[in-house]
């Protein structure tokens, strides 16, 4: 218990909570999932505000940028930086991203880009036929047998340490298919990150990334691999937990990536997303059925 | 099944899936839970998109603009149309609404209230600090036998017909507190609205609405209590399926709400938000236990 405190204290707090037990409230320590609000800003200008975990802040910019389609690939990224205080101290939950992208195109892009989000209330906007003309169809990729499927939730399971203790975190997971890839970093399982040691034979857990917010775990594995130069990922499958809104299938294509799998279901909209750019859309993954809804044919008998 | 598709029909689209049974894929009919955009105009400018299960969408555009403080009174709401396009016939998927708001005072409100999101990537923003000024602190209301709270989430499921059959939606439901309040409109518990069916002597529910935006489920039960005129909702609580985050206990707060519970846990953000403005929160509420986070001396032994 105190080695797992250890590994994930940034993601939690602890929080006395008064606990219901047989007829009276009893109070006990607790532990919290951390939500912190994110500054993200754009050449030193307020661009957008994210409530998130706080943690691989750069890897969310980075992902969000991408998969909202501000950015197409990592030059245009440029650098990303801590924001200080008066201090010279780095503020926890401010971010300062300078493209590589000329004024004129950026600001084109501003003005197309601002993108709608199926679990937000308060959005820039621009038409969900806008989203869909701006990625590109998937390529056929890989093909894979259905059994390898069933290795994924446990494999992120076994990676997911914050869930386990406060019940209050959604996950994204990227697995690699055939050869491995270089995870890049240096990272453990227990930051969620290198697949080499969750290896299934067929798929690899490269990278896994947990948050308050759904989306935001999506753009943090996004992230990651733009950061590493992974893009695009032809060869990979994107693992949620919960459910498939628009917006995951959205994230996910702008990556690259031909197969897409929850544990829960798909909306109409994901659905229909997953068929107009050619994505493979998994749902109700558990052992031993799963539904697919789109582009069965990735998934072969076995 | 017949009785209940014709019920939900709107909620619900048919979708062949393919489903992995035995080693091999098999096409099947299969329901989806239905997600489609809704844009929100303020006096025919556009204000606002957000994805959204179709139906109830007055409700959601009143306690949208509620919840984010741009209204503060049922008179201020004004009148909700629907668009119509070029023939003259209701567009599914937008509404505008007129406000009895002086222009100046609105363009301020507009300035001040472009708030986060928990679970939104790309939000008009201010800072959390402005959002705790703006919420009036709770008063003290009622006190809640611990057990009472255990009916809630039965009369929940028996109001949920939507979850039971796509998986994929998140609901929001307000119970009344003693005296029983007209609810306003002849709905059924299909409709998943009158609680005088489901009352359990100390609670009753008097709203439930559910959307693949767990957001989008608070503000169509705080839309539903504003058209009718019932706040603040001093005697109530409100429960939502899943997790709580800030952005549900501000929307909660806004409307007067002194209790709100959940199935699953809170953020640390949302404790906090809590804890600021006196609302009793309650997580993991699973029988025979349950979690309270804050204000724990509205929930008295029993």
């Amino acid at each position: 218990m105190l080695v797992f405190r250890e590994v994930v204290s940034e993601f939690v707090k602890d929080h006395d909570a008064f606990k219901w037990r047989g007829g009276s409230l009893k109070s006990e320590p607790d532990h919290l999932a951390v939500e912190e609000p994110l500054e993200i800003r754009l050449g030193g200008r307020r661009f957008t505000l994210t409530m998130r975990t706080p943690g691989h802040d750069e890897e969310l910019a980075a992902g969000f940028l991408l998969a909202e389609g501000f950015i197409n690939a990592r030059p245009e990224l440029g650098e990303i930086r801590r924001i200080r205080d008066a201090k010279g101290a780095p503020e926890p939950n401010a971010i300062d991203v300078i493209l590589n992208v000329p004024a004129a195109g950026l600001r084109e892009r501003l003005k197309r880009n601002f993108t709608v989000s199926s679990s937000c209330g308060v959005c820039g906007k621009t038409s969900i036929e806008a989203i869909e003309r701006r990625i590109a169809p998937l390529e056929d990729g890989i093909r894979l047998g259905g059994r390898a499927l069933f290795a994924m939730p446990s494999m992120m399971r076994k990676a997911q340490e914050v869930f386990s203790a406060t019940g209050g975190l959604h996950a994204a997971a990227l697995f690699f298919h055939g050869v491995r890839v270089n995870g890049g970093e240096g990272s453990t399982a227990a930051d969620g990150a290198n697949g080499s040691k969750t290896s299934d034979g067929e798929l690899s857990l490269t990278v896994l990334r947990e948050d308050v917010g759904r989306h935001n775990a999506v753009d943090k594995v996004i992230g990651f691999a733009l950061m590493h130069d992974m893009l695009p990922l032809r060869n990979c499958v994107m693992m949620v937990s919960g459910r498939l809104s628009f917006e995951i299938v959205q994230k996910t294509a702008a990556a690259g990536i031909p197969i897409l799998c929850a544990v829960s279901a798909p909306s109409s909209l994901a659905v229909e997303l997953a068929e107009e750019v050619g994505m493979t859309l998994v749902g109700f993954l558990r052992e031993p059925n799963f539904n697919v809804y789109t582009r069965p044919d990735r998934i072969v008998a076995a």
